[in-house]
């Protein structure tokens, strides 16, 4: 190795001796692998090359399949799912989606053909009402486990786990409603997928519950920026002066087309996210949004893996995580009605 | 396949007649390959199923390394990078590092063994100058076509794309110093990397051009939110009204560094990013940054990978592009000096 290596930067990084780094630099045995993982964190953190003393065998892969990475929910998701993986020694595979790209099946043949020992799903087809379902009975014949994340068709027989989509979109009217607003708009994405259908039954709820003559308005669109933005002007139409968005992504595409519009959010129009994610307190404003509760998600799913992969049987039922709502600057009372 | 697939509306998201449509849906021969292209570019985005028609052979697998997705600028390039490989037909396969997780070592080890066709490695262990070169040379010596992005080590013989580093800290410096700052202080990170490297030299052409007298302040420190609000403490001890940062997410940090030692940005402190991403123009105050060029830079590294798995031999040059400086909110003219 040619690089110089400090060995108090790494202690204090690690929290541990300078004696404890210097025996898991020369392979000594006589290190706890909790203490010898942290030191292992410590040198990656601070951007050292590992020892070939560290060098670790692979115990499989694990693939893990997500549409996109332009909503940063998903690179949150897949970097805490890998960070979950670490200690169990798997080298996780992140197959992700283009337009036109490799698609889940094709990801899927490429996995199976390469000996993949598990499969993580996040938002995949298993959430498509329409979709065909048989390939995820297709992969547990052949032996592979897998598990979903965010949302199961009723046909699909698979370990899940999702955020309590109808609770967020419930949570969302309550907050409207009681700052209140009345005419309350939902922009989501295609009613086949499942995380919108149990957004706009949340939605339904809310508005039963709180509103009960108001109609409802809902707007389907992509789960997209440009989606949001055109979203805005048809709730706009409709007189909204909240609107709750199925991503953040949308609901920041939903604040510009407000704006376009000529009216400012939060004072003539309050707007909501979905998801949340390190950069989204940082907009302007501030977005209020429901956070999926990515890490308890994640722990959950991954154990659930790992287990299958040691050769249990997980029940093969969808688990529901509350989410929060987390109060930023993107909403603010009704504004008073100028018309009598 | 159970879902039913209107017509009408992937001819119209794709930009063709529905009687194209009906034919690259049901296999048909005569359909130019740019059209099929599009149909299913439209199939993917409107979230449907690909019939088993359109399904695709692998060309084989390329990998992409890249270091983790926290910063957005990851993602950004893997998702650009998928882009452009996917009329190639090639699987892209994504492998991001975690602390303590998979090594760039141990991902190439996997790649190799799976018979990877080629690999694109982003900010890896090639811009370490304190680190081991040997095995990009193995890589080669056993065949497997490379090609890498952001800042080779000068020791490192494979094709190499990056954005100009030390241009981008030039006309950073350049923009401050035009809105009359004089104390210009520097937030990177670990100095044996390239990167971190170049822009110093490009703040140093700066300084010695625009502010000869004034000395260099520079705070290394790692390229996270926390390591941008540490370096705003140091830089504004040291009298800095304006502080250019390694990244986005650093510069983040350093308005939270600077608003908490009260003070404003961009009033009293100008701050500019580095990447630019497409949350970054929605921040509060909208961050001034100097953009990387992506997708030429993915376009040039892309295209040279794939003729080099076609079995050209591209130079062992490294290709600077040009980065643009994008004018947001949180710069400012220099704050007139209370001392006399």
């Amino acid at each position: 190795m040619q690089q110089r290596i400090t060995l108090a930067d790494i202690a204090e990084q690690a929290g541990v001796s300078t004696a404890t780094v210097s025996r898991v630099l020369n392979g000594k045995s006589n290190v706890a692998e909790a203490t010898r993982r942290q030191v292992l964190v410590a040198l990656d953190l601070l951007g050292y090359e590992r020892p070939e003393s560290l060098r670790q065998t692979s115990k499989g892969l694990v693939g893990l399949i997500v549409p996109e990475l332009t909503n940063p929910i998903f690179p949150l998701y897949a970097q805490e799912i890998e960070q979950l993986l670490a200690p169990s020694g798997h080298t996780p595979l992140l197959c992700t989606q283009t337009p036109g790209g490799t698609s889940e099946d094709e990801y899927i043949e490429m996995l199976v053909d390469r000996g993949v020992a598990g499969i993580i799903f996040v938002s995949g087809r298993h959430s498509d009402t329409g979709g065909d379902v048989t390939r995820y009975q297709r992969l547990r014949d052949r032996g592979v486990p897998l598990v979903t994340i965010n949302g199961n068709a009723s046909t699909i027989k698979v370990p899940g786990f999702a955020t309590d989509d109808r609770a967020a979109s419930r949570m969302a009217v309550d907050h409207l409603a009681s700052l209140g607003h009345t005419r309350i708009g939902l922009a989501i994405g295609p009613g086949r997928m499942v995380p919108a259908q149990r957004k706009r039954a949340g939605y339904e709820d809310g508005m039963h519950a709180n509103l009960p003559d108001q109609p409802l308005r809902i707007v389907e669109t992509l789960y997209t920026y440009e989606g949001g933005a055109s979203a805005a002007a048809r709730l706009l139409e409709q007189d909204c002066t909240g609107i709750i968005c199925g991503s953040d992504i949308m609901a920041l595409g939903v604040i510009s087309g407000v704006r376009a519009a000529g009216k400012t959010v939060p004072q003539d129009v309050s707007v909501i996210g979905y998801d949340d994610s390190p950069l989204i307190p940082m907009t302007n404003p501030p977005l209020t949004t429901v956070r999926q509760p990515v890490a308890a998600i994640c722990r959950a799913a991954v154990t659930t893996l790992l287990s299958a992969i040691g050769g249990e049987q997980p029940a093969d039922t969808e688990l529901l995580f509350t989410p929060d709502l987390i109060v930023r600057g993107s909403t603010a009372p009704a504004p008073h009605t100028m018309v009598s």
